[in-house]
């Protein structure tokens, strides 16, 4: 099968050009003019950019919450992120109640995930069930194509909470094998005092959610975690930055040479918190994801640290849960919306290079060549997919996206969809979508629509729109991904 | 004509893979795998690296000194670029005496270089001579393909001197015009205070060279550029940063954002301050060069500074002066040498690259990728040639270096030509060289030597080693360069 | 004599408590309870502070303008400092026409101020006419009394300007012969571009002193005095701070150990530049002085500063102005204003004190132990004239005010005179102010009234209010002051 | 009782001048010249500087350890002391076994020391039984005299670690009731983890105390609490900091100008970590204290840091742990030493004064000034006890210290008693002593020797040198100390 991909400019993280590309079967062959044929199939790029599939560095879905119940969507949903012109999602993967993570990786790849993830996907571990076993495990997650990690520095009193005795053992280790650690690192103690302080006087509104996490919060742990790793040798990624003060913390680590990567997420650069303000909780409920959405003057620092490379990659951290598990915010016994029984997560897996390019590239904040590398190229190095993902060049994987930055829409579920009930860009202006996407050589998406069948699909009861088929693969990672560039050099 | 490059490991600022290249005349027309002939020549790159032709983006080649006379070497010399892997070179053009910037560019464009340029030349603009006349000029540099210019902050009292006020001038219409200021950048009051009072007791030898060049004189002019270059809007480009001090204002406003892009030089990297202290003090006046040489802790300084990317760009700052004119520091009437008479620059055209890789990849401190960053990339995104020049990219020119990382040498004269009669890197290891060079897709270097006749050519009564023939050609650059990202994006 | 001060509340800069005072003649010989008398005069200091007198470390007082012509009043006006609670100026002695700084210091002390100073004096050199002289009488300066100098870096193309090299110069021997350095620092080729580029497009307005006094260049030239001050190993202060950016040069500098001391003024911390924008330019001119007045936030920032300690003294910068020579500022030729013939200037001498504690303590935005500090102690000791000044302590000459905290009032002309015809405060509230005050054992205020006769005098064709008597003497200083102690441990 | 100390040079934190002292009963009533008799006695001070009592900002004696078992020394021994010219030591009050932090005050200062100190003491609470009563204590300690509480963020697993979420309850309601926190700041899991690693690869050694306890587990703590601290409103105070990142996190943090002061001890300036190098390992133990004693750079860091202001007060943490607790090192049953087993803490509060003159004052490296700030003025005032204690002023305590800077000698165990059987700084050179030491008036210290009988006293088994008869008084501390001035004002 030898297609072609004619007349468009092909943007890279590093630069710009016109060239043809010849893909034989699953692959990039060639890249230049006058490429001869004989083509099974040619796509005219005219008046298109040519970008490489995005890979969304941070995907949450049929995500187990600390309890092992799975909120939000199944993978049949990731069909969005295709359609938004992301063909690699990296995913979490938590520990299966009573599994070690190696054993909880290949579930999920053999179980889980199998025939029914419609992008690529790559994964990351996610400990929540720290054991003896585990620190042991890092060598054998790299080995098996998973070198990063995520701990969470939050959530004290639940599995997940990993205090600083088993971060340190996990940097530790990590920073031998070649792994990047991430964390979601807000302290869970400014937390807990914040939300029991805002119960203890009444206030159980979604709102206070947002005024209940403050962003010294966010940063301390962030400090905390950047120290840490850096005292471990192992490069970091602190994930889903939201504010000032947490990225202040990432620029001064940067600044100094350390091994410290940043990612923000998409409504952290264009929703604020006011979100959470909405009469009806139900609905405000929908914005309430940790870290809290922020002010106005938060998005625009992240804008410029992007920008900047004080941040360097945007993720979704998409959360698809459904309004039913949104739901599960109200207080049966005392009559009552309680925040802090809402389920936390965003969707955001469909709109994620959508928000980035309306609101960066083409609203003037951002040059195509940073879309690219905070959209792909970044996060692809940061897994060590990289160049098999997240660039075009020879020999990698021909997943393209024919991005057309002429088309002008109002983001709606029904041309957004997010897998749930509700998208959190609802209402906004959009400009520019990926018009085809090529994984793999295959076309699945032309003409902004997901080619394959989308059918109501239901998981733990509860209905969502799902593919009914998929042809994602595993991409192993390999070790000593981006941060060890920065860590290693002198 | 149709060359192909085949079975090398291509490498780039961003990546590295293997795949063949196919050159059309003297551009790169495809990049792939089983590309289809028929050739008219194929070279077997197996074993090797495939590199962008490097650009140098600081060389001074006939410059003119303060008294318009002619130091350093001549046009014919630059085939020794060429053989250390450089295609590119970004020359200086001072004012000819009596010519304003636009007339002498076009003069030594069209006179001095005309057909003696052995690589390809662009060209900075260099202010000697600021009349009311030189800010309308910039206009008129950059649409003839002049986009970046640099003024002497250093050497008061001579026409090279820019007081703030003109500094001042030249930033505010350079950032309206998309030129890219650059700055030697050291304050004149410190050195002469230094330097005077070294004389007045009694101190004349080489030696006094560096230890009448303290770097707090160097760090305050960067930090005066910067906040100059900040206020006006412009972006500017540090030359031949040599110090911790330096390196640490430029490390400072990179931190906060400003677009500031900091250049160090080989010489800088590998060789101490000691070398002054040859008793021969013919001898210990070729390393006389401007900054001065410093200590192991900024090599090691600079080194990081290059990994961490607060410094960017490796250029030569190649000033090949005859032994003839370095003996211009022997002072007739008191019958001794006198540090302050002896011409400032060293040679470095030819082993920029060959430095480079020695000490910093082959000796595990630099990856290839930062490798063909400083020494080729950005170099050529600064002078707005990218991405014609300093990747290896569909469209681009054919400038390619086939290096072969197995080589071992000795740096002598005889393998590593300088242009003059001694090379500043004498008795050094080198590891790796230019096997062979295309520019514009035709083979210049075979097996690591200048295919070219060479012979000694006379100028201004001093022999050199010179090329007879030459086809380096004039490569216009466009405004808005590398340091306007940094710029204009918040 | 023996003068017994009782009951009252004793403030330092470091404590408060309640203590009688003794002072025998001129000096404080005891503090205690029960002290013994006989007594020649009791003063009843209940419900009174007894601070020490002010030492107003900036103050210009018969000031020669670039042409030698004095601007501002002369000495008769002095007594407005007393009524104030000041009861040290540390005034600024340039040279005379045709003298050397030593001979000018003579000449000032002995005949132009001789008899007319009403409070104590001490003397700062300020250099007018650097000459192959002028490093050589640092060394006399100090040994006569003088151990303070002050450099302008600004006001290029006069006599005044020091630039890089004669600086550099001064720093050295200062710093070889315990004398602190201060600086006017603003750069002079910034504010030369800005006020042509105003005039070029026809701005002349007074409000175009402020719109063409960037604080960048103010921070410039603070950030590279501070350097050079390092370098020379001799402490600096920099006087009349007026914006965030210049203060956070120093913030860093201390933060960082550097022997750098800053004084605010009055009026920076008071007022801001919109009362440039008065529609009638004879008015609007009172208020111009270098640096400009700022902005709200400027004023907040210094205030913090000076309790954070980023700033250390407050001083009025007095330059009393008449009318007469503001109106030079009529361009007779152009029958315009010229913002930049207007002569630079506020008179601040007798309201330094009442301003800061109106708008500082008793709005609760200062300690009185600050106030103390920044306008007495931290003065006296750079001047080198503490502990004989700026403190209450048993040997201290017996300058006290009693202060009294309940007077409320507006500041008019009337109860705040000035020397010249207008204040530049005007009618701005007023709490608490300087009931009593003691110069050396004699009242010279009693009920916020200077006790002299004070009649029209008239100098250089213009009236001022002066006094007809005066009994300050001069106050030599020592070197080695505090910013010595800084520099010099560790 | 009417006391004349006559002839002195009189220093304090910010002057130096020769007055005469009345003391009249316990207070001093006048500083003069020629002050009038009767006088019951006279001190002739000639020669002498004439110091303010010491004030030891952080005593440990009769210390209850996790166990509730006291180790250290009883209160008897706090004699020595006084013979090192401190009057007030503050001394910490944990909780007795079951007992809340209030009635253990009371306890304390009823039962434990009642009749039994020798100086003067202040009470530090020290929370070692977080409970649900705690938070609600601090308002309580605040009107009973005690406006400080340390909290230990170390020794996790034991009662005395507070977590974050007690930290930041006890911050919270400290800084609404005018309580100045104290933390001992460790990362409780560094030192375990490094200690376990130690222990896990068979190191015993006293050597592999200071080697698992790296700085930046010291550094982490302290960067968390003060960032814990700033959000809550409250000042803090970080004691014995021992290396170069615990004080930049504390510089920084000043320079930002934030609420927090810091501590250093003797044994940090004086000594390095190679002490626990010693061979025979109850020797060696004896150095062990936490933190660990560091290395000759962060010597040099400390006294530097003491001399700008980044750190403001030397205390003493004198816990002088006899020989006998220090050998429960011994692990019996696997027949070597184990320094986990080692009961942490050095003596200091007898030489605190001595190391920091000699090593200090007369070694050039700090101001007398200095000297009595750290020493003296800044732990009263940061505890509530300025001007009562810490300076010599009118109405203050009359605790002087006649400081012979003449005398030289040795220190050892005779001359420079510490209460148990060795002295930390043995075979030290010291220059100047506390000759006499007045306590309130009273005489307690002649020739260097304090004046009480000593005699042996048993203590829990162990034999210690004690006073036998003891007049300390509990000096209340007021609330809204140091730290608040830096908090309020803004």
């Amino acid at each position: 099968m030898r297609t072609l991909v004619k007349n468009g400019t092909i943007v890279t993280a590093e630069s710009e050009y016109k060239a043809d590309i010849l893909i034989v079967d699953e692959k990039i062959t060639s890249i230049g003019t006058n490429l001869e044929g004989p083509f099974d199939r040619i796509l005219d790029a005219e008046g298109k950019y040519v970008l490489p599939g995005g890979v969304d560095n941070h995907a949450h879905f049929e995500a187990l919450n600390t309890d092992g119940i799975t909120t939000n969507e199944p993978y049949a949903t990731t069909w969005v992120a295709l359609q938004g012109g992301t063909t690699t999602i990296v995913d979490f993967c938590t520990n299966e109640p009573g599994m070690n993570l190696v054993d909880s990786v290949n579930y999920r790849l053999n179980v889980r995930a199998k025939g029914k993830v419609a992008p690529d996907i790559a994964i990351h571990a996610c400990c929540n069930d720290f054991t003896d076993e585990t620190v042991g495990e890092i060598k054998k997650l790299v080995e098996m194509g998973v070198p990063t990690m995520k701990l969470f520095l939050a959530y004290k009193g639940t599995s997940l909470y990993m205090d600083d005795s088993k971060l340190l053992a996990c940097l530790e280790e990590a920073g031998k094998q070649g792994m990047t650690m991430m964390v979601h690192a807000e302290n869970p103690d400014v937390l807990d005092k914040c939300r029991n302080d805002a119960a203890a006087t009444g206030h159980y509104e979604p709102k206070y959610h947002y005024m209940t996490r403050p962003p010294y919060g966010e940063a301390e742990a962030v400090s905390r975690a950047i120290r840490f790793a850096d005292a471990m040798h192992c490069p970091m990624c602190i994930v889903h930055v939201s504010c000032i003060e947490a990225g202040e913390e990432i620029r001064k680590a940067r600044a100094e040479g350390k091994a410290v990567i940043g990612e923000t997420c998409p409504h952290y650069l264009v929703l604020d918190k006011h979100k959470m303000d909405h009469p009806d909780w139900h609905i405000a409920a929908r914005w309430i994801c940790s870290p809290a959405l922020r002010d106005k003057e938060d998005q625009d620092y992240l804008w410029k640290a992007l920008n900047k490379d004080w941040l360097s990659i945007c993720g979704s951290d998409n959360s698809g849960i459904p309004q039913a598990q949104k739901n599960w915010g109200w207080d049966e016994e005392h009559q009552r919306c309680d925040f802090r029984m809402v389920p936390n997560g965003c969707p955001g897996a469909g709109d994620r290079m959508n928000a980035l390019w309306t609101y960066g590239v083409a609203a003037g904040r951002m040059t195509r060549q940073k879309f690219v590398d905070v959209c792909c190229t970044t996060p692809a190095k940061l897994n060590g997919i990289y160049p098999r993902k997240g660039t075009i060049q020879v020999g990698a994987d021909a997943d393209l996206v024919l991005f057309d930055p002429d088309y002008k829409g109002t983001i709606t579920l029904e041309t957004n969809p997010t897998g749930v009930e509700y998208n959190v860009f609802e209402g906004l202006e959009q400009i520019g979508r990926a018009d085809t996407v090529l994984l793999r050589g295959s076309v699945v998406v032309e003409n902004g629509r997901y080619l394959g069948e989308v059918t109501e699909v239901v998981a733990d009861g509860i209905t969502y729109q799902g593919c009914t088929s998929a042809n994602g693969k595993f991409i192993p990672g390999k070790p000593y991904g981006l941060g060890y560039d920065l860590l290693k050099r002198s």
